[in-house]
């Protein structure tokens, strides 16, 4: 289905993957379906190339795997989607072209489709509703590739923020302890230096940066306003 | 968009997720749309729970991630999907109850509701086209968290396969090697040994199983009988 083709392409290219071959498409090709559902991949869907058969599709390929969820009677290896990844990482820096088949919908890749591979790769799902598609189950491989291959997701300002020195966060919580001591917050005094132990750690839990420990105190500075006045 | 909802319910579903929670949905629910998309996956339409906003949602969680692919300026940690699942099956095995946060297609999460997250989840997309949907987020956290919980892909035929015996193997190989000797294949003598070691390996390595082994000594008759006869 057009539709499915075009969904595999986006999940391709959302992890960086773009090398498609298409094996006798049902619904012929080029596909106008396809290239609506692959929502901007048209980089994939354009440079995809179109084969008779899957040995043509398969014929310079070093190292082949074969998706299916029910790995059946094939004498095969099973890999898990994260090991099949690991495994091409290794081969392509041998210098190894590698394939991974997916079959149509409803019924997968026939048995010998399956028998031209040399593993199998089996996607763990739910065994009671295992309806994967074209497009989730290539979702799921380049998915795996980017992350075998070093691909992070960005990181965030609390990365690139510098925590506060201890010295600053001791300031912070000596003024906040003054200011409950001056509230008489720490009754009774038999339980004062657990109640001040458990406010630190939760405190400390935060991780607070400088910044936010200057906030802090301006809190507290506002909080104590009134009571001042 | 209810085509979204049945994607995600039915990536819930093949990764053994339900319960699903609704943050009044755009288009209305019960939703026509979402069910036909769910392809099967009713019960986490049928189960699912719509809510006014975010916080009432979130009322009753302990733990919450939201999952964005630009973790922006949110003072807050990022995960990769992989830790985040970890994160949550802990906190599940202490009785927290731990919710995921995914936005809508165009927008994604609103800064506000970020903020009610105690850590982000960023998918590693390809920068240059980061078009994860809906569906696609929750299959890869639904994805992750099942790899997570222990599941794993059902085994092949071949690992409940015995090798056959080194015994079983060597009667093999010497019958090849014998048949090999009468058609004069190792020549020049000195070659020999390798060309025997060499040939030992490749079989080796299929790791074949007794009733291969049978099938490979009947081979070798086939292919030497009208020599013999």
């Amino acid at each position: 289905m057009g539709e499915n083709i075009g969904a595999a392409a986006r999940a391709m290219l959302n992890f960086g993957v773009s090398g498609l071959r298409l094996v006798n498409p049902r619904d012929g090709w080029p596909n106008e379906k396809a290239g609506a559902m692959a929502a901007g991949a048209t980089i994939v869907i354009d440079q995809a190339r179109v084969f008779d058969t899957t040995r043509e599709a398969l014929a310079d390929c070093n190292y082949v795997l074969a998706t299916t969820a029910r790995p059946r009677e094939a004498f095969l290896p099973v890999l898990e989607p994260a090991e099949a990844a690991a495994e091409i990482k290794t081969r392509i820096a041998r210098d190894e072209r590698c394939a991974v088949m997916f079959g149509g919908e409803r019924a997968g890749l026939s048995n010998d489709d399956v028998m031209r591979a040399d593993a199998i790769v089996s996607i763990p799902v739910n065994p009671a509703f295992a309806s994967l598609n074209l497009g989730q189950a290539a979702l799921i491989m380049a998915y795996e590739w980017a992350k075998v291959d070093g691909r992070k997701a960005p990181a965030s300002e609390l990365e690139r923020a510098v925590p506060a020195s201890r010295e600053d966060f001791e300031r912070f919580f000596e003024h906040l302890v003054s200011e409950l001591d001056a509230a008489g917050y720490f009754f009774p005094a038999e339980k004062r230096a657990n109640m001040e132990r458990n406010l630190k750690v939760a405190f400390m839990r935060a991780g607070l940066t400088e910044g936010e420990t200057r906030s802090l105190r301006g809190v507290i500075k506002a909080l104590t306003k009134r009571r001042k006045g």
